[in-house]
């Protein structure tokens, strides 16, 4: 009985998400902002990633903004702010994953006119966020080689609804004895179509292929 | 309205899953188990880390055994097994978390008078696990240096709740520009009573020490 009521729930809440993330997808494409859901596990290099493609933008001319969600605290809201772009803190509380009704919210504070890209960061890890679509154009996981050669295929389903996949820390390759190429042909094998991008992002290594798989000319 | 009810099944959830946790804690007193829950983000290092430990308990003659919770697959089970232990695996599916049921049925496949030591091997995330004990005698969060020097501030909830703390891949802390002093810090700041251990398992530094933190005389 339990079960049947959790899950039903369950379905109500998703599908109350899907539409709230349609709406903000309407409201960025409306103001022609290209958006992106970056995602991935804590550590991974997320918050460093966006960084480095900020800077690129702004070489660009291009006005970006951040929306940063963490569980507590605005560590990664400071740095990207810090690159001189316009911010959104999100403290989920105890939740492992922001949602379209979160996001939205950031979206209504912003200057939406005075906005090109906007980046918004989930809450790292490679479970939660899969289920929440929060309205953006296209979903990004970034993983690092530092986590294991194992870590797409004990994470099929967020592998399998993303459009571009970062393979990151690909520097440390061989000190951690993680072959990238293998992380690659599992992500191939639930996601053919994904964009696969490697990178080394503190040194500043791939930026350009990624911003081509965002659909940024150089 | 939707709110008042998801809230009640949470009560409700968190409250079945600390008698069940009693439960289970119970049944592995009677048999003298000593029971680790072990937590941490993906590429911590939790399953190498637990690999070690099997190793220097198994030197001591203590009949170990691990159940190894993900999302899905079964890499880490085939690595605690390749060890000549009993393990069990559990694949959540879509849940974050292993809850006190969930290690239930795994603790009933398990001989029981046959196990000195139990390591239950948690999902990979720093996030939902924190309300759901499984029923250990001990919790342990195992973090690494490579996930940035911000991440005890991003969980608080996660350090607060447990009682020993592995800073792990301490080798690393140069080339990632991260001090492990700060997480200690940061540790210490939620959860004064943390024992904080730091560890380079893959060279096994620190194992004595943590061996000596979980309560096993070298």
């Amino acid at each position: 009985m339990h079960k049947t009521v959790s899950v039903e729930l369950e379905k109500d809440v998703l599908a109350a998400n899907r539409e709230l993330a349609e709406e903000n997808n309407a409201l960025l494409k409306k103001h022609n902002i290209k958006s992106f859901d970056v995602m991935g596990a804590i550590g991974s290099g997320k918050t460093l990633l966006i960084e480095k493609m900020i800077d690129k933008l702004k070489e660009k001319r291009l006005r970006v903004a951040a929306i940063a969600g963490d569980v507590a605290g605005h560590d990664d809201y400071d740095r990207f702010v810090s690159h001189g772009i316009i911010g959104e803190n999100i403290s989920t509380g105890k939740e492992c994953h922001l949602d379209a009704h979160l996001v939205q919210h950031a979206i209504e504070k912003l200057p939406l006119d005075n906005i090109d890209v906007l980046f918004v960061e989930n809450v790292g890890n490679l479970v939660c966020p899969v289920d929440f679509p929060v309205g953006t154009d296209e979903r990004m996981v970034v993983i690092s080689v530092t986590e294991g050669d194992d870590m797409v295929r004990k994470h099929p389903m967020m592998f399998a609804f993303t459009d571009i996949v970062v393979i990151n820390k690909v520097d440390l390759s061989s000190a951690m004895e993680v072959d990238p190429e293998i992380l690659a042909r599992d992500v191939k094998k639930v996601n053919p179509k994904a964009r696969i991008i490697f990178t080394d992002a503190r040194r500043s290594k791939g930026l350009g292929e990624l911003m081509a798989a965002m659909g940024f000319k150089e």
